[in-house]
């Protein structure tokens, strides 16, 4: 397989899974985390390396070492491999994945990015998703009619703080997730609810074309993070997946379809006790406003990426508050809300524009 | 379709739902509630109508009534339709089940005692369950490796007493179901826990066999009864059914296996807010001690049943208290060890031998 973001928390768990299914690794896509990669070359004897800058090549321990992102196309298309895995963080991640795609592969995607901006030039028959919600929702998936699907969040870093406090939040307060440990951005994203949002993009994309059709979806909290996904099945019935916050199961599923090995253990509920569920709140989570909005204009994906992009940059230099992210985001999306992209070069001409708009 | 119970709260859903789908009665089977007999007779004009007693048939408006248990196995060997619905509470729903089955019908089951006591020797292949647990677990099942089915149970009346007063609980306190109303018998069997054990004795019949193979069966106390049954699938997910407690949804399903209509609202789980989860404790229910053994040896289903009965006799009249029923299930459990039936005929017998030894 080619993996692309082999040093993230998606990556690691996706080599621990190659490694006990025996797949070999043809390609180590990573960013700066050099020292990681090493250990991975040494021990899964990739046959080429593509990192992201040029400065870091001489630390490589490999014979053919790559850099840049033209570079990550080229290792896709001159791969053999039918499975390319992509983990990488960001709007980046999205030629990659049309590349695999073009090539003929099947595409694991762990990117949101790709469908949130691109979901529309996506031939989501060759994407398997490798994330909670999205697996969940797709385990569920029976022959029967569906009225809705509905994904969990956790309510991120601020679910339980005092709303008057959330404009004072720090880059630091959003890192504090109550449930599990992430990268920095999609940290940030929880804390928001813009990550939540762009899952509910994702699964329109995913499901609600094709055989499946489904027209609504929605999210709520549930704080223990054991639910990921429900379906409410025309019928009446309502069926949900549970399972430990771990990503070897997507994964697992994503590296091989007749996956019937044991992988986690089971949620325990008597252990567990109880369960809480929590609407998401326009008040703490202003993004949300749009919401619906953006469901009904999935193609606008790649305005509210590019400006939450740009508005976590300015968070991250302290150039403006918590709350002013979601603020930047609407403002983008109301100032966008003509930016319908009519093929894959749009969707990067818009990118350009909203980040620039926002900076 | 031929419909045994018709008066009970399954039967009275089940023409609700057989007129929605237009499905004809051919046969309605009561026992002792003539009036209502009346007004389903005259909604939906069944060819034949059976009844529990002889001096109740002048009062039966209809040109063809029957009565007693005989007159039940002949209707539905002289009947049309492929479907038989039994509704009816208690042992003697095992000969109309035995019988539909053998004159080559498909059997919607709401009756327990069937599969409790006979499942042995029942072809599962043309049952479709009615209840919500087993409805539940074969709704979520998937072509996937099962490594664990679990039922919910409400905890029924003494949920939440104090252990030292459950040894006087009264016939009336029984009947203080949390969640919904039911028959009298079933609703004490809630209390005892009685009911889950049967439950799990049919989902080991169900389920337990052939290409499903489970062999793993438990239960837990959802207090709400929103959630009726999970499966753990043997790679770490658990799926879950979640519906409103009404009997329509796997009637619907029974009546009409293509089932793509609403049936029911779907539970909506930002009203409901919490669930929570509770172990069945052998303290409250001390039946609990024998389920594993239970299990294990399925085959003594009957003598459970038949115990459980004749406690039940005996605590309505005052003879017992509320937990010697327990205690006499445990008592005829170990007596009857043994009592291994090699066929259905065997199982009759070992009934009527248990019932004189709890009389």
């Amino acid at each position: 397989m080619v993996l692309l973001g082999s040093t993230g928390s998606i990556g690691v768990n996706t080599l621990l899974v190659a490694k006990r299914f025996g797949i070999k690794v043809e390609v180590l896509v990573c960013g700066k985390n050099i020292a990681l990669l090493n250990e991975q070359i040494q021990e899964y004897s990739p046959k080429v390396v593509v990192i992201a800058d040029k400065a870091d090549v001489p630390k490589v321990n490999h014979v053919c070492v790559r850099y840049g992102q033209e570079a990550i196309l080229e290792a896709i298309e001159a791969s053999q491999s039918g499975l390319v895995v992509n983990a990488l963080v960001g709007f980046l991640g999205l030629r990659p994945t049309l590349k695999a795609i073009e090539c003929g592969k099947r595409v694991a995607l762990a990117n949101k990015e790709s469908l949130v901006a691109g979901g529309a030039f996506i031939d989501t028959s060759k994407i398997q998703p490798i994330d909670s919600e999205h697996f969940g929702l797709w385990y569920l998936l029976q022959d029967r009619p569906v009225s809705r699907m509905t994904i969990t969040a956790s309510g991120g870093a601020f679910r339980d703080w005092p709303l008057e406090k959330l404009a004072h939040a720090t880059l630091a307060d959003t890192q504090k997730h109550p449930n599990w440990s992430m990268g920095q951005k999609i940290t940030i994203d929880s804390a928001t609810m813009v990550n939540k949002m762009f899952e509910l993009l994702e699964a329109r994309w995913l499901f609600g074309e094709g055989k499946n059709g489904v027209t609504a979806f929605d999210a709520i909290i549930e704080t223990k993070s054991l639910i990921h996904a429900m379906i409410d099945f025309k019928d009446g019935s309502t069926t949900a997946h549970f399972a430990h916050a771990s990503m070897q199961l997507p994964i697992a599923y994503a590296l091989d379809k007749k996956m019937d090995e044991s992988i986690l253990e089971h949620v325990n509920l008597l252990d567990v006790g109880s369960l809480e569920f929590r609407k998401i709140e326009k008040e703490r989570y202003p993004v949300w406003e749009i919401k619906e909005e953006l469901l009904k204009n999935p193609y606008l994906g790649v305005v509210i990426n590019a400006a939450n992009e740009a508005a976590i940059e300015k968070f991250i230099a302290k150039e403006i508050g918590f709350m002013d992210i979601s603020k930047n985001i609407i403002h983008a999306f109301e100032n966008f809300s003509d930016a319908v992209p009519a093929n894959v070069d749009d969707v990067f001409t818009i990118d350009e524009e909203v980040r620039n708009f926002a900076r």
